[in-house]
């Protein structure tokens, strides 16, 4: 006897239900972390948890856990979950896919009827977009220690709230705040379900993805101070132009990413903001963001030696002032390969191609795989888009993943 | 007996006054067509020259026109003036320092005593600067018969309104537009003074510039489409990444103006607008701005044509979709050479030293180069500065040029 299948159906009314709660003014889908549509967006996911029979809790930071009990609750927990906020202008299925997942592969266990061992639970980790804060996986990240009541307060969103203030007027208990983070050992085992939001899947024809390794992602503030002046009066060598700079840092670092030692390693440049911004003035002042990843750290950090080396000599060159700061340097996170033998035999059990793969975006899974064993699993992306309206996922295939899923937790909830 | 010496208190006095009238956030100069400062500061302007004895009256456009009457009306008349609008976050000086010096020049003459022949005008174009419509030299324009009732009407800014809905709202009477064109022969002669907004009469330690020539300026509108996606997930081969292309269409343009056949090409991607503009995400669309100006039109044209190819190729590489909307392309305006050699005269006279050179930048002159003689006076800019907050010319150097302007202004009166 195994386990019922996933239902379509059930994938695409609670991924569309979630979808209800949404400000993106124009066709996709934007929920910012503790804004009206993502409160409203936490209260539809509860109610669904609860459907299904699972009992719901938030913790100080809004990180939500919904249990599936097993036969004994003192062993250590399978968790599986994800994330419901957005980026800007975004899709509906990153974070959102394994969320409801989640919900439906608890159903499927839940309605077996073979009582497991070990308590499962689904959870939806806070804010895994940078969008509000500046600064990524904030749930997770407390879990994991690394989000102290004190950095909390520093984090300010544009209006310049501090995220303590914002989680005081929901209601949220910061004397519990030092109750976040999980103990080494507490949790027995992490898969998360997610988009691949890229196109390797899709290009090899496989519906099923299990990453080995998250890519560690390095990402950088840069600001340049060049000499604003007029765009007809000033001879080309009398001038410091602060985009000029700014391009051939982006190319330099398009560069260093192709022709790195790692296959994985990727560079962006996606936030620009270039002052005073008129056709006929030479920019004065330039901001912005580059982001690096890899599944090789050492690759990596050699990466981003080279850039900074050759941004110091974009610097002399130009005669400009250039500043880097450095938001963070996170090391790649191996998966689990006891987990990953589990989600193997599953796929060859119910004939399932699958491929193993790196993941390049970061995920709340990075986080918790600083204080547990964690694996995920992917599905494939149309045109390999994300964080864009046009990210989609087939409903099947998440149903598909939520399969492996299910078989996976199941197995591990009675390790 | 000769013109007195301009006062330097006087256009300082004026300069200062002007910019009390100014919705910059900072510390630097906004004024904007029509908005309430601009509109105020016209006002300002006109009082000054009331005050000197000038009559005063408007087109349908707003250009200004301050009149000193000599004693044959019906002669051709001499101009001066220039404009009293400017970018977002520039400086006091750029077009004020030419109204400001019309009309101390305009008192000089007219203290004088002794009654020239020729009516000599103070003009203030309306918005030399493209800020509000995006197009630049919008009075001069249409004095030049270039822009007509219904292109103004096709011209909007950022919220949507026309310019002849904004003309039409402040009481200017349309039904008086094809009234601003102004005939061949109509101006004897047209003499602009201007802050350089470079840095060659500094380097040169020269106070006063005789300009032979306008660069003719060539902008275009420029619009990428690549694939939004997200930054982490994306294998570097299989990005398309607008921003990038817009780089690489930046750093082209710089060494084709750095490399070409003439010394006065310059080239300036001055305004650039990346989306979706996160961190984490692959820009999709990318909008920016190419200017490109210089003395020799078929240098220019060359350089433009290499650009054009060189986007074709980028477009292609990177598989993207790059649109080019050409604004302008105009020709260089030569200055008057019988203007010239009384600049000269007046210069070699008053043992002042002057340096030949051309205006990279445009000017209203430029337009009114279309329907008559023309020649500009240029002032040193502080370190080469305009369109910034730290723009400077110092008010001695103002009332150096003021005094060639009258000078000239008179002889040409006389002719």
């Amino acid at each position: 006897m195994a386990l019922k299948r996933a239902l379509k159906s059930n994938i695409q009314e609670m991924i569309e239900g979630l979808d209800k709660f949404n400000s993106d003014p124009k066709d996709g889908t934007t929920r910012i972390l503790f804004t009206e549509p993502e409160l409203k967006a936490r209260n539809y996911i509860k109610e669904e948890m609860a459907k299904v029979g699972l009992s719901v809790r938030e913790d100080a930071i809004g990180n939500i856990f919904a249990t599936l009990e097993g036969s004994d609750p003192s062993l250590p927990v399978v968790w599986t979950g994800s994330h419901i906020d957005t980026v800007i202008n975004a899709g509906k299925f990153d974070g959102m896919a394994g969320v409801v997942a989640g919900i439906e592969a608890a159903r499927l266990i839940k309605e077996f009827g073979q009582k497991h061992k070990r308590n499962i639970e689904v959870l939806v980790y806070t804010s895994e977009e940078p969008t509000r804060f500046g600064l990524g996986c904030l749930g997770s990240r407390a879990m994991a220690g690394e989000l102290s009541l004190d950095k909390a307060k520093e984090l300010k969103d544009e209006e310049g709230n501090s995220l303590t203030e914002v989680l005081e007027s929901l209601g949220y208990d910061l004397a519990e705040f030092d109750q976040i983070p999980v103990k080494q050992g507490g949790v027995f085992a992490a898969v998360e379900l997610h988009i691949e939001q890229g196109a390797v899947l899709e290009s090899l024809e496989v519906p099923i993805g299990i990453v080995e390794s998250i890519a560690g992602p390095s990402s950088f503030e840069v600001s340049i101070a060049g000499k604003q002046s007029h765009a007809g009066g000033t001879p080309m060598n009398l001038r410091h132009d602060a985009f000029l700079a700014c391009c051939e840092i982006a190319l330099e670092a398009e560069r260093l990413a192709k022709e790195s030692a790692s296959k994985d390693t990727v560079a962006t440049v996606g936030r620009v903001e270039v002052l005073p911004n008129a056709s006929n003035v030479i920019s004065g002042e330039v901001y912005f963001s580059i982001d690096i990843r890899d599944s090789d750290y050492e690759v990596k950090s050699e990466c981003i030696d080279n850039l900074m080396k050759f941004i110091e000599e974009v610097e002399e060159d130009r005669g400009l002032t250039i500043k880097v700061e450095k938001i963070n340097d996170d090391q790649p996170t191996p998966s689990d390969q006891k987990i990953i033998k589990i989600l193997e035999e599953s796929c060859t059990n119910k004939e399932i191609r699958f491929h193993k793969m790196i993941s390049g975006a970061f995920h709340d899974s990075m986080m918790v795989g600083k204080f547990a064993p964690i694996a995920m699993i992917f599905v494939p992306s149309k045109d390999g888009i994300s964080h864009s309206p046009k990210e989609w996922s087939d409903y099947s295939d998440i149903a598909r993943g939520t399969d492996i899923l299910a078989d996976t937790l199941l197995k591990l909830a009675n390790e």
